[in-house]
């Protein structure tokens, strides 16, 4: 896992305070502190893995004397009834970190899942997958490396990071053209443009201006096509808006660069994994 | 909303610094600081609202000059096309605001209106419809706000405030009945205990031990019917396991008096609602 | 101990903070860095002890190194003159840490031993001594466990996981019976209500609404004693108000299941234990 | 009140969040939203008010309408029944912030009381009332300033800022006078030096050292009127240890500069303060 | 300004809290609570200005009653004797704030004026002034702000924003051009990469696998030049490492696009402003 | 290092939090995993060091399988070419680490050096050299130890725990005299009064109320000579304002017992210290 591991510690302390307050009524009460058993991970459907490292994190930052063993790494694809993780520990803790651990794996798997169907849907074109910042609030570190796992490209962090020039801006900027060459003046000499454009006309348009990046706005598959052309590799082009996993590849075989898709972080299904106790 | 400011607040503060950084490249050197717009959410499909006011308070954080009409609140049902607020103030925050505003309102909406399917889906029979601990990590008091928004009721909150005995804790406690009596002498008095049972002769003895409530896990439609019989009352029932869109009305006919879902907080869709700036 | 450590290693943070700000002038400018000591922990009167791991848990914080060995655990009685700890480490974070260390046993072990004095005053009764809500702020995870170890059950942890009526719940309610039944209508399922009364009245239609839990207020010996005739085990009875070390045997014979005091959580007196050096 | 709000906010925040986490199930399921109500603080006991703006800062927080007026200031004596505070705002938050307000007030006007009772106990010596480190963990600050409204006087905030000599700083640095030397090359020229003493010849070797305060720890009554003689003010002398509300007269009368109690913050009575709703 | 006023409110509340601790000794001690004076900042010599909304935060914040009348705004130069701003409010406030405003406005002042000499050394040329990752740790967002107002430009903020090749991933990714290749396969579409080069036969590499940005790594004047010649616009170009306000202009004429210092941040000046009050 | 270390942790997870985001784009994507490297620390300039365990700290959070040696410690002078530090690790953290420990060891150095410059300066003279409050937002525990490591001491710390009597103060106070009188009757035992002084007849008045530490403030050489002689030891005198490392040596030689800089904390130098890896 490329997070760093202080990042990570503070979602889990912040999930694990609010699923466990101060006890657990159940298991404080009634296991014995010293009981041990071994438990076990297994995938419940088909799909890909994100976030076992930081699965096992919980049983960690609650038990010091938790281990484990992973059968599959991040990124990998696991089969419905796969072992995806052994482990041992302190009852107590199996069953305190039980909830929070599943919750972070099947989010994170969720999303790789879904981003990995949408890499699958463009297999052999021109196109990647990308993500947006339609983001679960206060977990897009988490998701934005999720759709890695799932074979995804992350679209930008923030709005820092990458200028992206909506109505707003080019109205205010007096147009495309200057828009982008007042902004130029500006942003740092790390961080591109781009433009969003409904038709061929603001194509042309920002292409003219040096756009790094031309965004496609819910256009046409036609229109899409023509886009495309026109830019002729001056600029990255940037499929948005209306795209599903049914017409993702007619979109990807316009010739686009990128197709950024907002629900593989705001509407997926989170993974079916289940927690087992070895008897 | 019934949720503390502060709390909200804070979600707030990481969401947006997390979607902002530090700047806003586009907004922050094209737009002019002291231009102000005009702007409004609308629904791009029917659902059901969650999450106005925290998404106002988005750009009331940003800009102490921002100012509001809310058309609808919490809780209410909204159509595709309609104008859900209407709001106004610097343009530049109202652009640096619109991100985490909408995926706060989208996601929060998505859990109330995938609950209030289900809801819809029992209306009429003696079940209520509860969430569960498999909820986001960290947004678990935002997502059980929006549980009730969509008619829902919420399931115990956490560790402490409800105790749910499992295989382990049974095993540990020497049987159901013994658990529970030994549970019963540890808990406070204000907290309920539920068992969970996989077939009659556990509903038997958890009815025996005085479970609150009792859970029938994974059981078919069959079972639970003459499981609630079984229970006559004296406890209350809940199903779990396998609850779906499609068989959550012959659940509810079995008269059970609960049925939870986890999927309304972990696998719903976000609701599409936009942003529009008034030209 | 049942706390979960990372929830308790915050506090514990922010005392040591308080406490030693950037460095300990005196120990940090005289004390070699290198030199180690043997201390003790040792108790000045008799009582019930609450925080041991906690306690050292402060040391273990600032000092790798350190190793200890207890001889009494959290709900232990301690006399007088009792060892109760013994540990090795370097000294000047024996010493930095003596105080935060003392501060947070003390604290704990003042409400354990006022907790277990309530306790044996109600022994062979009926009764359970609880604590309530009237708890040091933002130290109230802490106390409801120093609680229990005095053998001491928690009332409610916060305003969200059971409902107490009071006047105002039940006048905006219409009356006791319409207030519990709205009220049913709303909450989860593991919710208990209980409902604040002053006399036999109230106590008839608070039990007559269904409620979970009918709190005696400011009653009489004689008023409680009828009260608990009236309900009969049909819902719990607790007693409440102007309890006092004197009077909780009286009150507990009147057959009331719990009686919850404040003044063990808010009014104690810190109990008295030393750390001393090896010389 | 003297310290910083933003300080005070934080403390109050978190004992809300602790008291509330993220509904009040009876508060906010059957009071109306829009209704209001005035409410009062009522003493029940005579004492000394602490943290009056603190309770008022509380529902502030909660309610952006709430309006107060204080009949009393902290440091103020309040007799039972006097009204300290009347004030108006939503029923719902007067419901959900009273708790934490009356738990904040109680604690620091028990120990603006306790601490009144000292100074009170020692009028027209010459001794000043010292609060000592033995603090409530995490409110030291708050603890610290209810000390000045009972008319005691801060010692140290913590071991930074000033530096107390105990044995074994003593022996590491090769006796009293050996040890202020050292020390005294080494801190801030804003620190003063104090040792602890526990009979006339270390009194003797402190002073020789040029130490600006001699602690007399756990001395008898006679010893100490000879130190106070001996150190015939060349130094200030503070008396700690066994220090009682019954022996502090005549400790006084010894002479001593500073009498410090850790008492009057580790283990002082609440004061009795009621929240009423006017009908 | 262009910060978040929440971002920015965090910082200011952590730089108050380590100046004030819990009172002030002085000011809360004499001066009277409700004295109100007026008061102004006036710059000891002269520079460019950063931090005034701040530095007036750090008052508003402290005292709701604070008002100020800014006659300078960021960005501007102002010379010795300008009176910057000119405010109102109660006397401890000043007092309290003082020093804390005048850390942030100075320190933040101190780098824009290094920038802004730096931009003026460049004056004319095609160079552009940008700043680092060598900043003051925890305060980034600050210090990549006073750049912009000294006319500089914001290099990356983070290692997530931005790729930068050195020796090591070179090294790892088989050569300049491999690296690049594997880089872009992986990165999202928004990040530039940046190669380090010592020579212009890395230069060449670099262009030749499509960097971004060539950054020209303590070349000579003779080697940038032809470095420039070489690359053709064909990628940016960054000068960086031993650059000096003597040698900015030089390193300017040889062409580069950027010249990035690490003194404007990790070595400037404060610029002296001081605060008065009017008497 | 003094520090305590949950203190330093706070900062450098600060510090890397706003360094790495969430990825390193270039490091995490180029190199494997696995790989581990060997790298050091070498001095670029002569100075004193400060942050060695800080810097080492920011690895070993990283990454736990890092170890080091130091060759040199806090406080140390260093020669240009001394290698400070080995130390191997995972190359991906070590990468990720570089610029964070970098920057805070540059910066904590830079302190020290600037301070022991001064420090040399009064070298043979009865004066110390202290740091001042003008130290760097957010960084001040972290900038005062670096200030002993230069051989510096520490002024006060913050506003609670020594006095310093300006202009207002004395005002409202009633003159030098009798702000003294009165602040003594309510500060506590352990802090000291400091009066700042412009002539000849406040240092008198202050001598004459008691003052432990007279301030000269930016007073000409031969005034601060007389105010030397005038004190005659009954108090500490300190010399402030317009010190330079020209004039350092000038003021000490006037017998002055502190001279306080501000510019060692705000205006300081960057020690130049590079990390090579290992080939």
């Amino acid at each position: 896992m490329i997070l760093p591991l202080f990042y990570v510690d503070d979602i889990i302390k912040r999930a694990l305070a609010e699923d466990i307050n101060y006890v657990d009524v159940a298991s404080d009460y009634l296991i014995p502190e010293n009981q041990r058993d071994k438990a076990y991970l297994v995938a419940k459907e088909d799909g890909v893995l994100c976030g076992l490292e930081i699965a096992m994190r919980v049983f960690t930052l609650l038990d010091g004397t938790f281990s484990f063993t992973l059968h599959f790494k991040d990124g990998d694809a696991v089969k419905k009834g796969d072992i995806i993780a052994e482990y041992e520990g302190k009852t107590v803790f199996l069953l305190k970190g039980e909830r929070t651990a599943l919750n972070l794996l099947q989010q994170l798997s969720g999303v790789a899942t879904a981003t990995a169907k949408a890499v699958k849907g463009v297999e052999g074109t021109n196109a990647s997958i990308a993500d947006t910042r339609k983001t679960v609030p206060t977990l897009r570190a988490l998701q934005k490396y999720a759709v890695t796992c799932g074979g995804g490209k992350n679209h930008r962090f923030n709005l820092s990071d990458a200028a992206m020039l909506k109505d707003n801006h080019i109205d205010a900027g007096g147009g495309i053209e200057n828009a982008v060459k007042k902004l130029r003046e500006k942003i740092g000499h790390t961080v591109k443009i781009e433009v969003e454009t409904r038709n061929l006309d603001e194509v042309y348009q920002a292409l003219d201006a040096g756009a790094d990046i031309i965004m496609l706005d819910n256009m046409s598959v036609g229109e899409m096509k023509e886009a495309v052309a026109l830019v002729g590799g001056r600029a990255l082009t940037e499929a948005s808006g209306g795209i599903t996993p049914e017409n993702v590849r007619e979109i990807a075989e316009t010739g686009v660069d990128i197709i950024s898709l907002g629900a593989i972080t705001h509407s997926f299904k989170a993974l079916d994994i289940s927690m087992k106790m070895v008897k």
